[in-house]
């Protein structure tokens, strides 16, 4: 038995949860915040026998990869029209730790 | 040393730290939910040298096993008088893993 | 690659993040209370290469070491002025595991 932690984007959360639910993993999912400048990170727990080990980080890599977006951004003109203007921007990512389990119990 | 992650059932988790504590046992709470679908769990970490982690496991077994109660529900009837219906329900039920701690340190 | 789980008290974990962040670890912030009586604590998940465990947790020590610090209760005489008087409380403290990680990936 091994142990996923993985650290992920909150608007990636959902969706992930998702896909490892169809795929039945068991997720529990802490509420976390990043570090000193970061904010909005979920981090799920995944408990999963060590042969479904590479099924559970090819669904966290397909619904978590680092991707560009292009957002719209809104500007007021001179003449008070709006402008808007494409912002490609790049969401996603994430940071897993693999941890064996000595002990697994299911009550 | 060990560490054991337990996610139990958020109204087994006051009792639980209550035994746990009681035998001096040092309980961290996390807050949590289950995943997609589920709701209401509580993480707790709990640090045990690895001679007390089949009592840690003991206490868990005994306060948080999946098991059978009567609620009943009120259902109002046809004359306006108010039946009560005994329900069978299952509680409990917990998620535990044990961890090898490297290194530990209390300050 | 390591997980460093550090436990610590909420009034040191803004300064403890700022460190870790300033030494380039990465952090990520869960929400946690204590265990029965206690409360107020916040636990801190670092991943790090082996080689830098020890500067992580000479980090966390130099800025969560149990300490004292002198407070000022104010008591309201029978003169109804107001007396203010030192009060040498202790703060701080953490603990602290080390756990291996056997894979590690970073999206
Ligand atoms: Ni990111
Ligand atoms: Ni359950
Ligand atoms: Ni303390």
């Amino acid at each position: 038995m091994k142990l996923v932690i993985a650290i992920v984007h909150d608007e990636d959360a959902h969706g992930l949860i998702k896909m490892l639910t169809a795929s039945e993993f068991g997720v529990t999912k802490l509420a976390s915040t990043g570090g000193f400048l970061k904010s909005g990170n979920t981090t799920l727990l995944i408990g999963v026998q060590k042969e479904r080990v590479d099924s559970v980080l090819s669904i966290i890599e397909e619904t978590c990869k680092t991707r560009k977006e292009i957002t719209t951004t809104t500007s007021l003109m001179g003449d008070n029209s709006v402008m808007g203007m494409p912002l490609e921007i790049t969401v996603g990512g994430a940071t897993v730790f693999v941890v064996d389990v000595e002990k697994y119990l299911k009550l």
